[in-house]
């Protein structure tokens, strides 16, 4: 098979990989040339990621990237799935070098991490205190989020990939905020449930499975990370207009978000009514489906998907949307990104449903 | 054993009924006398909740209740765990028939359904389109949340137990909202996730495994019954004064709710002055603990507990509680009420932690 | 998209069909044409299956296959995922009816339930007591387990699908058995567990969410009707030679199939040995994997893959396989034979690794 | 409260103490006077076990255990929760200790570690090649399982506790292996699951909430070291007369152990006959019942209960048990111990049923 776009993979052995690994064996037009693993080099895919048993045979991990493998191509894309503060500087690190080859115009780059995600100064200090500043970089990239930035997406070099939460929150409300901040009265709570695959590979004892099991628990009530992202993607970027309320919280499923933003709008409205604004708003967006009835993860785990739905009365809203944090939140988006960036069809390798039941 | 309170049990085949019948077996006092079920007349309490083979051993349902068996003794008590628009019509009738044996002033009644809970006209036709209004009744029931109204229990003779997602929500916030409705500014949003076995025992679509399993999902937004008993407990029974955002959600476990409560304070605050506010309130509650961190599932479920807790930033503020649905939601709570209204500690036969791991 | 194989499904709101028309969507060379359902008649797909919100967009449930519409293609393919004794009488049916259309040639049909399983008359009656006997029909097809009969489903114009638990059994310890019944000595013991998805979409008490959570229970130990068609593909068809223990357990999960299977060699072996033994015996068959550790349900819910291991001591055996009871314990499988029956490839359509973690 | 059993524990910040702190709040004659933790010194219970907030207030760790608090009562009764390899080392040191001041009869103690419970040489050294062989020790230790050794148990000052998968497979079969051997045909077939807090509080990839959910898999097929116990249980310590095939798989569970024993009688006998059996065997058991359907986790898990069935076609059997791991699989099976040991009910804090629905 011919496939044009010769990716590479920062961060081999980790959730974020195993997913583009896995979503990539369907995807028409790329080709995994290079996987990069400094915990476990030399090691081939299924002994990281036992599911991939039988795909990728010969392909291994090295110690650095195959900037060679990768510009032997129509295309080269490198992946970071690096954790944060470190990924944003290996972004770096492989501009430069590919520039230093001459190869600077052919290269995309494709952040996972939250290192780049954040214009604002401050913002990112105060969420990010141990990422590396950046600034020339950080300023460079484009907030992947296709529903709300396609086009800055189509032209850009270095994509910084939203956060899972984050996208499911942003993508809840937008057709409320974006674009219209007088819209909205208050504070935006935003209810945000996850599953424990969003905490990575590393054992922790918040994904130990005698403590997860059967549990749900809050973490980081109106201080977590994700609330910078979500201001700057609905237009407020330092947060200096709209007040948040923000909560993450962990479910046991191991796949899986659900964000539930509640709002007061200034004019009453209804649900019918905020439905087809809805669906006015993701009219151009394949892997967005506004729901009559309620999102559920059974219908977005392993797919692209998020669906969002919106009840209201009077001026209260309620707005939903699932997605799963591996694909929509993370590997899938980043694919989406790739196949915009690489001018492929939006949907290229993405378009399957989920897993029901799951 | 001589146990003085001798108990009949309305509706036996139920969750809550056995439910009951679990934490009745560790009761010092208590003891079950009558047992009725329509569905399962004349059935040993094995064959309705297996894991209660080895108690109970002599003990068969009736298809209608033993109110001699019941009055042999200190105190007479009836639970009724029958469903919404019937219970209250049952607790009617046997009231009436123990006053017609000369017995009124002798029996203690306490309805799980939401038949009796809610005093205000508008708001029970509301919520409970489908129950008749029993005017009379409804107005001499006490609504059974002792951490609000222990007097009133103590002093009742009808006990109206509160509904499980009202519970968890009222606590979460009763320090902030009970006494001051100046203190708080804005609408007050209840974002409710709930296991399963809240839905009862009889076979549903979205209690199906196939269903629920690793899902998540919303239900009722904006238009769930338990916003008229939280209003009236916080002192707004008409619904004048607090405007409510509340959503219930389901989580794939089987026990376990989970309301976190997000509202803005008129004065900014800090998380550490709130938890004494906390602490001060639920002093003489045995069952409510103020934690530092979050509540979780795994430190309540099995237990009488509500744990809660809370976090403050500024004017904004999360408060999160967390129980058993079936233990200090339903039949945990009703026993506690029992307690108190035949003179017993309050934490009589409860006094036990939840499964941790579970 | 041309699509060359014209597929009609019968049973359409069951899971069977849900997931034939899931994997259908990522098939070369298929369309769906006729979609039955007798439940839900003049149904769009994503009324009965939400997750295919976007897919299929168009389609709508009939009373009644429309057998015009698949024969005007290359190939007419029929799956019906009815019940157990209503599927075979259905499938004769539309056999007779192509071909009193003159269209006999040009059908291949394939049966989800057990109604076409077993040759051996006796083992049919006692096994599917309800099901019509049907002998000529169920002479005449073919059990569609491409790894043992590989060739016979080529050819085939019926085929029956074979049970979910016994394929996970079959493949297990088939390189052990099959061709050489003195290899093993005394009984066989089958331990079979299985998620809650094998029992269908008919809500049930045994896939109640709150009765099967955190759960796990046998059913019918000794008494299972898939131990008849295990015998048959080992080539025991009336169960003279070889003795069963089988049982079938119950899992908190909902996609998966966990088989065990310890017997006793004539002759001691290894590990190794055995390990050699698998690899040569499934060395044609792109959906067995041989693994060296152990199975697990995270490395196949989503694919089509059937992974295997063993493990010997001396002459003890315990051979392991795990599978998704929907995918290759049920609709891969059947797509898998399709594939053979129109000539394509095996794997058209079905190789995509699973959701790890999921 | 005048308790006269005074308790120390060893080894309090896992979950074989949590669970020991749990049930010891139920019991009306054990006093907890001492708590030992090398990993938590100066802890207060709650910071180890948050569930258990409002319980043992007051009480701490100390780095070494307080036998002079343990020595003021009527009863001194060590509980070790160390891990293997540390555990039996750590009894034999305070017994050492307890004579050297003259109390060496007052003290008792119990072992919840494998380092003690293997009478054979050989099979300690298999099985646990990391203990110290501790000949003494060990040979002077009564095997805790009430069931099969309770008067042994009376009378004995160190009793190590069964493992809990042993007990599950040996409770299983007792009926048919114990006391005639001639009984039973060729191997047995022991299939055992369990949850993952069997697994211990430490963080391990197994024990990862993202690999074990909605996961099944095997471990130590043919190798697991119970195997000593439970033919040392069946009267077989050598491993002379019987042979096993062993395997333990893993659940998405917490707590529960399912061990599903086949095996082939010398004579055939029927279902119902082997209950008449089994009854008889278990008549003086409470913690024992034999039911007539399947044993489920739910009908155990947060209870002392091992449920039993037995099924038989012909020679073929399939019997079954269903514990709690944590409980009597570990704890509440010490605690019974204690009890016989110091001369109580054996039922004393450990009568109350299983969680259902859980």
């Amino acid at each position: 098979m011919n496939r044009p776009i010769r990716v590479g993979i920062l961060g081999a052995a980790g959730y974020g990989a195993g997913e583009l690994l896995r979503l990539l064996t369907q995807h028409p037009a790329a080709q995994v040339a290079s996987l990069v693993s400094s915990s476990q080099p030399d090691a081939p895919v299924a002994a990281m990621h036992p599911h991939l048993r039988g795909f990728y045979d010969g392909l291994r991990t090295t110690a650095k990237l195959d900037l060679a493998a990768l510009l032997d191509g129509a295309h080269a894309v490198v992946f970071s799935a690096l954790p944060h503060a470190v990924s944003g500087a290996a972004i770096v690190a492989v501009l430069s070098e590919a520039k230093s080859r001459g190869a600077g115009e052919r290269i995309r780059v494709i952040d996972l991490s939250g290192d780049l995600r954040l214009r604002d100064e401050a913002m990112h200090a105060r969420h990010y205190p141990d990422s590396p500043p950046l600034p020339e970089r950080r300023g460079a990239s484009v907030y992947g989020l296709p529903e709300l930035f396609r086009e800055q997406v189509r032209a850009a070099r270095c994509v910084a990939n939203p956060g899972c939460l984050a996208t499911a929150a942003i993508l809840a409300a937008a057709p409320l905020v974006v674009g219209d901040a007088a819209a909205v009265e208050g504070a935006i709570v935003i209810d945000a449930k996850t599953g424990s695959s969003g905490s990575g590979r590393q054992l922790k004892e918040t994904t130990h499975h005698p403590t997860r099991h059967a549990d749900f628990r809050a973490y980081k009530p109106l201080a977590h990370q994700h609330e910078g992202e979500i201001l700057q993607a609905w237009g407020d970027p330092r947060g200096d207009r709209l007040e948040l309320s923000f909560v993450a919280q962990s479910m046991d499923v191991s796949r899986g978000i659900f964000a539930t933003v509640h709002l007061s709008l200034r004019t009453p409205s209804s649900s019918d009514e905020l439905r087809q604004r809805y669906a006015a708003f993701y009219d151009k967006c394949p892997f967005v489906r506004v729901v009559a009835d309620t999102p559920t993860l059974q219908d977005v785990v392993g797919s692209n998907f998020c669906d969002v739905s919106v009840a209201c009365r009077g001026r209260r809203v309620i707005a939903m949307a699932a997605l799963d944090n591996l694909v929509k939140g993370m590997a899938g988006a980043a694919i989406q990104n790739m196949n915009l960036m690489c001018g492929l069809p939006e949907t290229a390798g993405l378009w399957s449903p989920s897993l029901r039941p799951v």
